[in-house]
């Protein structure tokens, strides 16, 4: 059906690259169960081991340290209330989270529910105008009680604007002082170097349709010396550390499509790059007073802008209309516009957040994409601040937000 | 790598539906994350909620009723944990969770956990020695003290002896004190009729491969008042019960395989009871001294049999070299044998129970597998008991177990 689109919300999903589905289509065709001890379970069990040592191999963990999941919300919950409840259960002191205030919702919810429901305290810490962390402010956070500490979640990048977080410096703060860190590296996983052992994080998240691989896999990179408490219990797989029936095609789709992501991370982040200043220049040159956001050496495919006046949903249809699929970069699952945490926490007004929409290229763009994008985002704007007029009104005399 | 095995391990995973590989790999190859609003994502999520009709209108539920999983354990979690969670919440004394003594490892380390780390308190409900759940028993556990409860759950058929359980009736004693009921549904659904809505459960669990869906999907169906607490927590989908990136291919394979699979249930259910009547009737001739275990009218696809004198894991492992696919029907992941739970519950000696194994018929199974096991079964078992003499004899000295 979309053929004929332009899609620019790769940060949400990318296509899966086609030899991908080859292969994960004729793994599916082939029969056994991993758990069992029969012939055709060692078989699958055979794709699996293959599959954890191309992953491993790729992102620089030992084999032993990959978990593999239902995706990268699964591996973020594993790794947050995993290390939360089995630090505390070592030490009941430890029941402070902190976790930086830009993280993706499947960090940031389940860090919610803890502290609600599970006793945990959390903290989250400030960014920067480019929302980047304030590792000052990590560091006095950290000591002011080191020992109550159960772990530290920052992501690798983030997912709306792309800003690098100091990955690096949080971890030799934390390990000071015998801190577990996790990352969630779903963003920066084939957009940039990413290597779990050299990181020295404790538990690293991934995701595969970020990556190229079908929705509804993805793993958990743990050190083995990192105990967590499972999320799914049964029957025993990964270390006991994730029960349910092993999904070989699905593994056999990621380890293909991280083989082909990870072996080119310096050609595509280059030609992103490049295609990324042209779509900034572009759109600068049609919307002078649009707000690029972020930070300078951010994710190579990510383009955030506010663009004054607008609605970001209103712009987003607008786009959408025009055959360009693209984001507010906002979670708005329910349909109800809620300004983004990211650009709130960055210092922006709520207006601005409100008004931000997100680009983001991956391994189909073309210059072509651009161009259209460039060529559409002039009167869209103008069609949304016409309408944003008539919203504030309109909103003013119901008294909606 | 199976072209002449002989496969009767069914139950542990079985052949996807070669139209239903057709239909995921399409759906891979269609792009857009369900949650996006775009074009796109509005595709995307179109299939999504088609398969979510179609699952509902197989199983005798309403869409709103189906949360799609990444597999039926994570469904199981879902429910057990989350039901435990949002009831005693509601009203903190409702702490104890009453679960058959038979439940699949997904229902039974998760009221473990429950019990051992959330406060839970657990009763396991006996069962007679065809793995039948004993309803005045249960019925004596909940009028103790109703207001107690917090969830019972127990399955809709035994995955290792093939039982089914009663159900309706639990149904009907729980609902006297309006207790919440969870069944997990994984052998039964395409073996047996299964109607949600007419069996008055709250909550029921779904796995896809095992009805000729891929492995990695799966769903609970859970009634619209029954209010359970996320197990993985994110960007809000599903309703808020389970969050993570939607699987537009899996559920689209998920709902053409139940498709095909509910169709034609009294059918395939006459074919197994046929197979399984020429494998029971076979085995029995070639071994006089087999046990049958389980219920006359259980799953028509499953036989159970204890060989005395026998280690089934030997057995499992003489059989697989002799071509033939099967399981001894206790979780052993980790490669330990340990005496079926199940079995045990049944009131069976630890001899009896580790000399067991399960021989699960399915969609492809043919006369031909059956004769094959016929064949095989008497040689093996001899084998077996000359090894288990020299076992004994050995772990004795050892120490071992």
């Amino acid at each position: 059906m979309s053929e004929r689109r332009v899609y620019l919300d790769h940060a949400a999903t990318t296509p899966v690259l086609p030899e991908v589905i080859d292969v994960v289509a004729a793994a599916m065709a082939t029969l056994g169960n991993p758990s069992s001890l029969h012939a055709s379970g060692r078989h699958a069990r055979k794709l699996v081991e293959e599959a954890r040592e191309s992953v491993a191999a790729g992102l620089g963990a030992r084999p032993s340290e990959v978990v593999f999941t239902s995706g990268g919300t699964e591996a973020d919950n594993l790794a947050v209330k995993g290390l939360y409840w089995a630090r505390r259960a070592a030490d009941p002191r430890r029941v402070r989270i902190l976790a930086s205030a830009v993280e993706h919702h499947a960090v940031l919810d389940t860090v919610d529910w803890l502290a609600a429901e599970q006793g945990a305290k959390v903290e989250w810490l400030p960014v920067d105008a480019t929302g980047r962390l304030d590792v000052d402010a990590l560091r006095r956070v950290v000591e002011a009680d080191p020992e109550s500490v159960a772990l530290i979640t920052v992501m690798w990048a983030n997912n709306e604007v792309g800003t690098v977080q100091p990955v690096g410096e949080v971890v030799a703060v934390a390990h000071e002082h015998g801190i577990a860190v996790h990352s969630d590296a779903v963003q920066a996983v084939g957009a940039l170097p990413v290597h779990f052992g050299d990181s020295g994080l404790d538990a690293m998240t991934v995701s595969g349709h970020k990556a190229g691989a079908p929705v509804g896999v993805g793993a958990l990179l743990l050190r083995r010396e990192a105990d967590v408490v499972p999320v799914l219990h049964g029957g025993g797989q990964e270390r006991d550390v994730r029960s349910g029936t092993l999904d070989a095609p699905a593994v056999t789709g990621l380890a293909a499509a991280l083989r082909s992501t990870l072996a080119d991370v310096p050609a595509r982040s280059a030609a992103l790059t490049v295609l990324r200043e042209r779509l900034v220049a572009g759109v600068r040159a049609a919307v002078p007073d649009a707000v690029l956001n972020g930070s300078p050496g951010g994710l190579p495919g990510i383009a955030h802008f506010s663009f004054p006046g607008c609605e970001g949903d209103a712009l987003l249809l607008l786009l959408d209309a025009a055959g360009i699929d693209c984001s507010t970069g906002s979670a708005c699952t329910a349909g109800v516009p809620e300004p983004s945490h990211v650009l709130l926490a960055m210092g922006a007004p709520h207006e601005q957040a409100r008004g931000s929409l997100r680009f983001s290229l991956g391994h189909t763009s073309t210059a072509h994409d651009v161009d259209a994008l460039v060529a559409a985002i002039g009167p869209a704007v103008e069609r949304a601040r016409a309408a944003g007029i008539v919203n504030v009104a309109t909103s003013r005399s119901t008294g909606g937000n």
